[in-house]
C-alpha cells in the first residue's frame, strides 16, 4: 500500500460491468489528483450489455453500440487509463503488480499497483468434441461472439439452427432465431428446458417452445458436430439422433476465468469462482477486490456460495468495489437466486431455491403449484400464469417461488425476491399489501394464491 | 354465545366481498350441521367486483356478470341462507339479534346471531348541491350505478362528459368514457389529479391525461349541476366557470357505511370505521367481526388507522374473519397502502407515505426522485418511469413510493410495498436481489436506483 500520503494507483482487471462500474464509482469518489486509475481490457469494448446479444441477434435491437453503456473514449475522459487489446496474463501478489500483454504486438510489461480489482468475467464452457470449434459452430458471451454470429447468419442459405442447451441463452436465442425465421431445434442433457426451474415447471416452457414451433430435443447428449467439405457445420450429433444444422449455437453456461487468480493463488470456492467477504475484497487480502462473473456469492437463502453470472450482480459489485476503493463503504450481502427470462411472449421467472437445491442444502419443504391470471379474469388479455412456491416445514419460510405465463408473470417474482430477502413465511406473505386493480392483478395476487396454499400446507403439516 | 353445543347461527350483514368471503371461509370450515349461515343482502348481486365497474362502462368488459365473483345461487348451493333484497335496519346487541326489512314488501323481522360479521360496505360521497340528484349524474359504486350509467350513456346524444373528481375512480371513469368516444373533462378540488400522490407526480399524471385528450381542470370546486327543462343534466358550474355536460360522473370518494353500527354504539375511528383487533374481531365484542369498506385499517408504515375502500383488503379480511369464526386462527396485521391504476396507457402506483403524511405523522424523511426506464434502455418499447422514493432520515427505513409510467411501472410498486412491510432501509434495499433481463427491466431495477439516490441522500444529511 502506498504510505506517502501521494496519489495511488488502482489497477483494474476487466472492462465490462463489474471491472469500469468499481472504476466509474472509485472515479466519482476520487479524483485523478489523489487516484490513478489504470484499467486493462484485451477485447475492443467496455461496458457492454451481454444479455442483450441474443436480443441483437434477433433483430430486436438494430445497432450493437447500443449494447454499450460507455464506450472507452467516455472513461478515458473521466480520467480512466484504459488500455483496450491488452491482456493480463500475470499477477504478482508480492511484488505488487501485474504483467500485460499488449495483444496486436505481443509487447509485455509490468505495472504496479496499490489496489486491484480482479473482474476478468466468465469463459464460455465449450464442449470437448470433434466439431465443436467448426465455422458456424457459435457462443454468445462477447460482443465480438454476437457480431461473428450474425455474419454467419447473413452468409448461411440455410435456415435450420440447433440450440445446444436450453438454459437462459438456450431459450433466448432459440426466440433471437425464431425472430429471424429460422427452423429451430433446441437439444438439451436435461429433461425438460430451464433447469434453473424444477421439471414439472420447466415442462411448461417446454409445452410452450413446441407451441411457438421450436422442436424440443430433451435427454440428449451431444457427441459431435458434423463438418461438410468446406469445414462448416453440417449436423449436431447426439447419443441416438443427427439433426441437420446451418447453424449452431451454444448456450451451455460458462465458468469463472479464474486462470489468473488461480496461478496467483487466490482463495476459489467449490464453484470455481473467487470468495470474497462482503465488501467484495479477495478473503485474506487487503488491498484485492473482485466482482462479477469471477467469482462466487453468497446465497441468502441455502447459506451457501453459488457462481451466478448476471450483469445485474456485475453492476452492484462493481458499486460496492468503487465505494470501498474510493474511500467509501459499501457491501453486497448476497443473492437469493432471482432470474427472469421469456421465450417470444412466454416469461419464465425464479427465485430461491429449487426442490433439488432445499434437499442438498438439508431444508425440508412444502411444496405448492397453482394457477392464477395476470389480471382479474375479467379484464381483456388476462393471461394464465403458473406459482409453483415452496416453504420451509416447521418454521413456514419462503424458500422459493418458480413463475411461469405470459404478460406480467415474469417481473412477480421481485415479490418472492424481497420476501425472501426479509426473511417472510409463507404465511406472512398472505397478508402482503400488492397493488390490485382488475388491470393489474386479480383480487387475490397470484403470488397471493400461492402463499395462502403454501401456508395452510405447511399448518397441516405440523 | 350458544353454550349448549348445538348448532351455531353466524349472520352476516352485506353480500359483498368481504361479508361473503367471511361466510364462505366459514362454510370451508364447519358444515351446516354446526353453523347455520344466514347472509343479507339489500341489493340484487353478490360477490361482485366494485371495482371492474369502470372497464364494464369503457366496454373493456362487456358482460356485466363476468364482475360477479360468485352468484347467490351459488353461495345457496353452499349452504347460505343469502337473503337478497333485504336491508339490515338495527343491531340489538344485547339481544343478539338484528332487524332485517324486506326492500319490496316492507316486511320486517328479527334473526338472532350467536356471532355477527358486519360488512356492510361504503357509500359515496354525494356532494350537497344543486343538481346532484338529477337525471344524468351518476356514482359507480355499485352494479346497479354502473347499468343506469350504461343505460345514460345509451340513450344520451350528447358526447359530453364531466368526471368529478380526479382519484382512482375519477381517473378510471375519465378513459372509460374516452374509450366510448366521449369528451372529457375532469373537474377536481386539488392542485393535480391523484390527490393519494404528492402534487409532484400528480402532474405527471395531468399531463398525461392532457396529452389523451382530457381536459384536466384543477383547483375546482362543483357549486352546483344545472339541468334542462328535461330535468336531465346540462352543465356542471364551478366557483369561476361552467362546464356543458351530457352526463356527469361522480367520483368524489366513499365513506364507512357504519349507520347501524353506531347506533349500536359499536366502536368507530377517526375517519368513521370501525375499528377492530388483529382478528378483525370488532373491538370489545367477541362475537362480532367487521371487515370491508366499512373498517379502518391499520397502516403499518404511520401506526395510525386509515379508511381504505379496496376490494383486496376486503377480501383478505373476509377470508381472516372467516377463518375465526370457523374455528381456526388468522390475522390481518394492517396495510402499508399500496395502490395501482392506470388511465389509459399510463401506469400510477403509490404505497407507504406522502410527503404530507409522513409530516403529519411527525416523520422526517429524504425525498429522491429519478428517471429510468421499463426495459433496458436498448430493448423496443422500453418506456420512461418516474419513480419518487421517501426514506426517513436517520434511520434511512423505506417510507414511501411512488410510481408514473407505461407498462410495467404499476405493478414495481409491489417490490416497495413488500420491502415496507419487512421494514426495510433504502440501503438494504439497494442490494434486492431483483428479476433482470433487457426485456424485463434496466440492469439496475428503477427502484434500485431510487433506493441507491435516497440512501445516499440519507447518508449525507447524518
Amino acid at each position: 500500500m502506498n504510505m506517502s500520503g501521494a496519489r495511488e494507483r488502482l489497477v483494474v482487471i476487466g472492462g465490462d460491468a463489474a471491472g469500469m462500474s468499481a472504476a466509474s464509482q472509485a472515479r466519482r469518489l476520487k479524483g485523478p489528483d489523489e487516484l490513478e486509475i489504470v484499467a486493462f481490457e484485451r477485447g475492443h469494448f467496455t461496458s457492454y450489455s451481454a444479455c442483450g446479444i441474443p436480443y441483437w441477434v434477433g433483430g430486436d435491437v438494430t445497432d450493437r453500440d447500443r449494447l454499450i453503456a460507455r464506450t472507452p473514449e467516455e472513461h478515458r475522459a473521466r480520467d480512466i487509463d484504459l488500455r483496450l487489446r491488452t491482456e493480463v496474463t500475470e499477477l504478482d501478489l508480492d511484488g505488487q503488480r501485474v504483467r500485460a500483454r499488449d495483444v496486436d504486438t505481443g509487447e509485455e510489461s509490468w505495472t504496479s499497483y496499490d489496489k486491484l480489482v480482479i473482474a476478468t468475467g466468465a469463459r464460455p464452457i465449450r464442449p470437448d468434441m470433434p466439431g465443436a470449434e467448426a465455422a458456424g459452430v457459435h457462443g454468445v458471451q462477447t460482443l465480438d461472439d454476437g457480431q461473428a454470429l450474425l455474419d454467419t447468419l447473413e452468409g448461411t442459405r440455410g435456415r435450420r439452427a440447433v440450440v445446444v442447451g436450453a438454459g437462459y441463452i438456450g431459450v433466448e436465442m432459440a426466440e433471437a432465431l425464431i425472430n429471424r425465421g429460422y427452423e429451430v431445434t433446441v437439444v438439451n442433457r436435461g429433461s425438460e428446458p430451464m433447469s434453473t426451474l424444477d421439471p414439472d415447471m420447466g415442462c411448461l416452457v417446454h409445452e410452450a417452445m413446441e407451441g411457438l414451433g421450436i422442436t424440443m430435443v430433451n435427454d440428449a447428449e451431444v457427441t459431435k458436430i458434423l463438418t461438410g467439405d468446406d469445414g462448416a457445420v453440417r449436423a449436431v450429433v447426439t447419443q441416438d439422433r443427427e439433426f441437420p444444422a446451418d447453424v449452431v449455437v451454444l448456450g451451455i453456461g460458462v465458468s469463472p476465468e479464474t486462470t489468473l487468480a488461480t496461478a496467483a493463488g487466490l482463495p476459489l470456492g467449490p464453484h470455481g469462482g473467487l470468495l470474497t467477504d462482503r465488501s467484495m475484497r479477495v478473503r485474506g487480502h487487503e488491498d484485492i477486490w473482485a466482482g462479477g462473473d469471477c467469482v462466487e456469492v453468497l446465497d441468502l437463502v441455502s447459506g451457501q456460495e453459488r457462481h451466478i453470472p448476471l450483469g445485474t450482480h456485475a453492476n452492484k459489485h462493481g458499486q460496492v468495489i468503487g465505494t470501498n476503493v474510493g474511500g467509501g463503504y459499501a457491501t453486497f450481502p448476497g443473492v437469493v437466486g432471482t432470474a427472469v427470462s421469456k421465450v417470444c411472449d412466454l416469461e419464465i421467472a425464479r427465485t430461491g431455491l429449487r426442490e433439488k437445491d432445499a434437499h442438498r442444502v438439508g431444508l425440508r419443504f412444502e411444496s405448492v403449484t397453482i394457477e392464477s391470471t395476470s389480471r382479474a379474469g375479467y379484464y381483456p388479455n388476462a393471461s394464465p400464469m403458473t406459482v409453483k412456491m415452496l416453504a420451509e416445514q416447521r418454521t413456514g419460510r419462503l424458500l422459493g417461488v418458480q413463475i411461469v405465463g405470459r404478460e406480467g408473470a415474469g417481473k412477480r417474482v421481485d415479490i418472492a425476491a424481497v420476501a425472501l430477502t426479509a426473511g417472510m413465511t409463507a404465511e406472512q406473505m398472505t397478508a402482503l399489501d400488492l397493488g390490485y386493480a382488475p388491470p393489474f392483478s386479480p383480487v387475490w395476487d397470484p403470488v397471493l394464491v400461492a402463499a395462502r396454499k403454501a401456508a395452510a400446507k405447511v399448518r397441516g403439516s405440523l
